[in-house]
């Protein structure tokens, strides 16, 4: 089969790679229906992040199952699945407690930009749907694999409450579910911030009620006017850099909550500045796998759609094409279809 | 009057000054019963922290309303009083959302070290006991004015829950009275990192079922012995130093909570290490003033006795020698008389 290598940057390539193959007892192989492109893939794809050699690229997924390990009991072949980047026994007590993404026995999956992936610790990672879902639910199912996934914990993460004020930093597809997801959760005033226009739209058609397009300390300013210069009781960091972390704290009022969700690049926090900025901090990587069965009702269900963060779809094959469009912002995120 | 000034690394000086004066309609005079050394004075005395010339002392009080403000509705002469480091309008909406020592009108108490004090925002910064209380309570109710508060706040802000296993990382009063809220909030299992025989004592008597003697990452892999490899659900970093921080991080489980409580010296956190450790972080000066009825109601009602942690009482004359038996780790906290 062919597979998308990242050997450098911007160095994409979509190759000849063996097949994977059930290796542990509690493997499953997937058959992908879908596939795409994540922000967090940009990083050591603009060279912002050292490879150790040709590296495997893709962590989000669903698609059929196709074999899977003699231990493997919950999960049959046939089923369609959604997992999570992370794998999870879903039995640990970091998966009791609600953090499966921290599971003590977690692997991140790579190589899922391709036709066949394996899924380790498939009965704790993998969520099936009842029966094969529809073709046009498949982009929203995807979603719920990671991007969904990350943005609902954002929200989450950042206590959002019936009634509360929301802001939002970053405008990439993690940012952008985290708006949807706020809304999910009864925000009544949900703060973007973005300077692109079609992002503003989607934004706007997930729950934003306001667009703020200054970025840093000008976006701060304009938010503690919004909010009678007391700030937001949530912020959602959906970014990673040290910019984006600042401006969500800087926001975000005494006492309230902000967390980040993108994995941080050269982040570092003053002791002092979060002291006296009062904040509850809450991020790392998403539980989705906790998530999975509820977002894929709200999917089956059509009560929310996250497949709208794709505004290109390409063939697998075509992926480099995927990265490109994203590095130079032409795309929100790639779907692709092997 | 006399009243207490630091003028320089280790130079306090009980010296002559004005006596304070109604300056504000919403002012109070307070004739001092006891006052305290904080450890956060010691910062300064250390000379760890830069000093605008010489700088009057002392932020804890408890004592009689000599005199109010024309403003002043609800504090009356002649009322015995406890009252917050910080000052608050307990009106605005930083203290509606429960941290008043984040009040828009906060000021910083200083020179309760004193035998007459003035205190901004009489109304919504002091709390009347109901008549006025016995001598031998007045440690613990002065104890409530910070350091049982401020201990209070490290176990509030990290989530302690019946049943929880909490580390308490500093055996200064704080951190004491860290392990008595602890207990108070029904903790289980509460470890007190200390290697002094007669803090450990002190935090036995309080409810520590566990002391670790060991510091640094030494002590943090003797947690995680006693916590299965999981590491504690609720760390109080009840210090303000990077190794403190990083010991409370990194002994915690992941998805449990770290308070931090002292003002952080030299503390920088890494962004990567916070996002892979998936703690919840959540700290700053302590809303003390939210949480004094019910503090001083467990004083009163012999629940609590926090003024255990003076271990010194002199009159506040020697007031310089009650910050050097702290600095010299000879008592634990100093009570001063005026």
């Amino acid at each position: 089969m062919r597979a998308t290598i990242l050997y450098g940057p911007r160095d994409i390539r979509f190759e000849e790679c063996d097949e994977p193959k059930i290796l542990e007892s509690t493997d499953a192989l997937i058959r992908i229906a879908v596939t795409c492109v994540c922000g967090s893939d940009l990083w050591p794809y603009r060279g912002l992040q050292p490879l150790d050699g040709p590296t495997p690229m893709g962590h989000e997924y669903c698609g059929v199952v196709e074999d899977v390990g003699r231990a493997v009991k919950l999960i049959k072949p046939g089923q369609f699945v959604i997992g999570s980047f992370a794998t999870s026994d879903n039995t640990c007590p970091n998966c009791e407690y609600g953090y499966p993404s921290s599971c003590v026995h977690r692997e991140f999956i790579t190589r899922a930009q391709a036709p066949l992936l394996r899924v380790p610790l498939a009965d704790g990672t993998l969520v099936p749907t009842p029966g094969i879902p529809s073709d046009d639910l498949l982009p929203s199912l995807l979603a719920a694999s990671d991007v969904l996934g990350t943005g609902w914990f954002a929200a989450d993460a950042a206590n959002v409450k019936p009634g509360a004020t929301v802001l939002v930093v970053g405008d990439g597809a993690v940012g952008l579910l985290g708006v949807l997801s706020a809304k999910q959760m009864g925000a009544e005033r949900i703060i973007a911030m973005s300077c692109h226009a079609p992002r503003q739209k989607l934004a706007r058609e997930f729950g934003a009620t306001d667009i703020v397009a200054e970025r840093g300390e000008a976006g701060v300013e304009r938010i503690m006017d919004m909010t009678r210069g007391i700030g937001v009781d949530s912020a959602l960091e959906c970014v990673g850099t040290q910019e984006s972390m600042m401006q969500a704290i800087h926001a975000t009022r005494r006492g309230g909550s902000v967390s980040y969700v993108g994995i941080p690049h050269g982040v570092e926090l003053d002791g002092q500045a979060l002291f006296f900025g009062h904040v509850h901090l809450h991020g790392g990587p998403a539980p989705v796998r906790k998530y999975l069965p509820k977002l894929i009702d709200l999917v089956l269900n059509g009560k929310i759609k996250p497949g709208k963060v794709f505004d290109l779809e390409l063939p697998l094959a075509q992926v480099a094409e995927g990265y490109r469009a994203m590095d130079e912002r032409r795309a929100i995120k790639t779907l692709l279809r092997p």
